[in-house]
């Protein structure tokens, strides 16, 4: 390991480059950018030197570059979010050589700027990867380094530059053990019928507890929201409350009896996973894309295939300790692991792709606070 | 005049970057990628190099390099369309050397990519420019040298970085004289709300002719269509011929006693103005965005306020002379007389961005074929 490497690994100038749509982190709901807030915390913690990329609006301990005031979801001015993220990748361009690494969330809309220095980049792909146009642009640009979220989220695109899987983390102290004497089961997230929010209710219906419903409704899925979900309201087990925010989050999980995770495709990771498993909640899920790989079935939670099952395995949640269902989360899904696995990725990157050292072991060493150096 | 400019006059070496939605020329419907198709084929037989990046079933006497096999918009294989046009932007630029010159008409995509090769390129702005969010950033990229294509269209930007304004044109022989005598008034585009599908029902019913629609549906006009639309299909005067094709079009704008463009939107251009008056047959338009630039009222056509003069311009559309709104067309906008407009920007872009030359001279003079050496 050369002099350089050595400084590297300990104090890196990093650029995190979020997407615009939620701010970062985001009020209510938004997966990606919950991710790269939590990561860039870590990564501060950790002694680097992060500028965060992101809506004008975030806040953060890092650098903040704003290509926009207000994240562009919930705002009514903003008609075209590509004319801003192509603002922000110019100006990260522009700014290239002032860091050692720039760490793109943001799909693949800046592989053309940065395709000539892929060398100092590193990519993580969000969304699910079986789209038709997607291998495409990732074939054409070969040379950009990939991060996957899940093994499952990977497959489709098995042959693509991938440097690693690093599965998403949550600050170890975000959320706390709860009770789960709630005595309703929660459904969170998003209402889309990919999400399955009338399995969720059916689940409920049979095993005879309340479902509250924490969820969002974008605007595509309005009509679906309407005409098929908005009426199943009128069973008195169910009770829709919205979209929930950070501090009314832990609560809402740590309380439930378990989580619902009825869903109905390949999901890339589904982050209210581990924010369950880090209140003790177990989930029961459908055993779509990263699922299976997320939950310990008998341990953390339940995978399912059909309501049936789903609805019997109430019961036997109720059962699960909450405790160690805690424990996984802290062993395997916090911010502190996410971000030993990403610094191995960016030491690959700088080293050219060789894989000098195992990541597992940096990612074990960093955890115990030894470092690169010793 | 340098040595170097001198060349550069008579043998440019020109790249046209086309969007991938249509080929080029379109099948059917389809303004930018048609007027890019003319330029091309203009440039050329004025003695230019041009490579034409396009849809790959495009038919060009241009170097093709295509990004995608087939145009995007009749494509169900593609669902997103920004993915071949990142690739093709990523194409041009790692030939950049190649040219002198690189004209797009794709939007803002390649601003980021070419900010820093500015001087070598010119993007003609094809479409409505009073969208909230294109401000910010064209005020961005204010080092990207822009064409509008009328007076009207640049209004709402009137500080952006302006080189010309360069009307469209077709080719002289494209269509020829029509008659008039088919007894019925015309409508040719989209159906879409902005277009005034049911203001020109409403012409024709007062001015008791027939109303032939020539037209395609887009799909987020399809509810449009179907709901407000097709019941006043119902009418015996008016008859839905679908999308036509460049073969089919000649005659149908030849032989219509008038063509109706009773738009209500900002109109940028409105190709099909110039279409009919290319077979000598009178427009009668609503007086948005660009038609009192391209109708000359009570020559060419037109322009009107409301339904009841729009009917009652029918019967004194018959009386003006065809034989000089077809004079009026091959004076103001042939494909030969666009071609040497832009060549007269090209030449300020290279120059840069000095007027050395007056373009309505260098118009004149490349019309008459003088060229610039003299």
């Amino acid at each position: 390991m050369t002099e350089r490497e050595r400084s590297l690994a300990s104090h890196m100038k990093i650029a995190q480059i979020c997407p615009l749509y939620e701010s970062c982190p985001p009020r209510l709901y938004g997966g990606t950018e919950r991710v790269v807030c939590y990561l860039t915390e870590e990564l501060i913690r950790l002694g680097h030197d992060v500028t965060l990329f992101a809506s004008g609006d975030s806040r953060t301990s890092a650098s903040l570059e704003a290509a926009c005031e207000r994240a562009l979801r919930l705002n009514e001015a903003c008609q075209d979010p590509l004319v801003y993220h192509t603002i922000m990748l110019h100006r990260v361009w522009r700014r290239m050589d002032d860091f050692d690494l720039i760490h793109f969330h943001t799909d693949y809309l800046h592989f053309p700027l940065f395709a000539e220095r892929a060398d100092k980049t590193l990519t993580t792909l969000h969304g699910r990867l079986d789209l038709p146009d997607l291998p495409v642009i990732v074939r054409e640009f070969s040379m950009m380094p990939l991060v996957s979220i899940s093994a499952a989220q990977r497959r489709p695109m098995g042959w693509a530059n991938w440097y690693g899987t690093v599965p998403h983390g949550l600050p170890n102290e975000l959320y706390r053990l709860g009770s789960g004497e709630g005595a309703y089961l929660a459904f969170l997230g998003r209402i889309a019928p990919e999400k399955g929010p009338e399995r969720a209710i059916a689940i409920a219906n049979r095993a005879g507890l309340p479902l509250q419903i924490a969820a969002k409704v974008d605007k595509v899925d309005r009509d679906y929201f309407q005409h098929t979900i908005e009426p199943l309201f009128q069973n008195p087990l169910v009770e829709f409350i919205g979209e929930i925010g950070e501090n009314e989050k832990g609560r809402f999980l740590g309380d439930a009896v378990a989580l619902l995770f009825p869903i109905d495709w390949p999901e890339p990771f589904g982050l209210v996973l581990i924010e369950a498993m880090a209140t003790g909640t177990p989930v029961i899920a459908f055993g779509g894309g990263a699922v299976p790989e997320i939950i310990e079935d008998g341990v953390t939670g339940f995978v399912v295939d059909d309501v049936a099952t789903a609805a019997a395995a109430v019961s036997m949640a109720r059962r699960l300790d909450r405790g160690l269902i805690r424990e996984r989360f802290e062993e395997r899904f916090t911010a502190d692991r996410m971000a030993s696995d990403y610094l191995a990725l960016y030491q690959r990157v700088l080293l050219g792709g060789r894989k000098a050292i195992d990541p597992r072991l940096l990612s074990l060493r960093a955890a115990a606070g030894i470092g690169l150096s010793s």
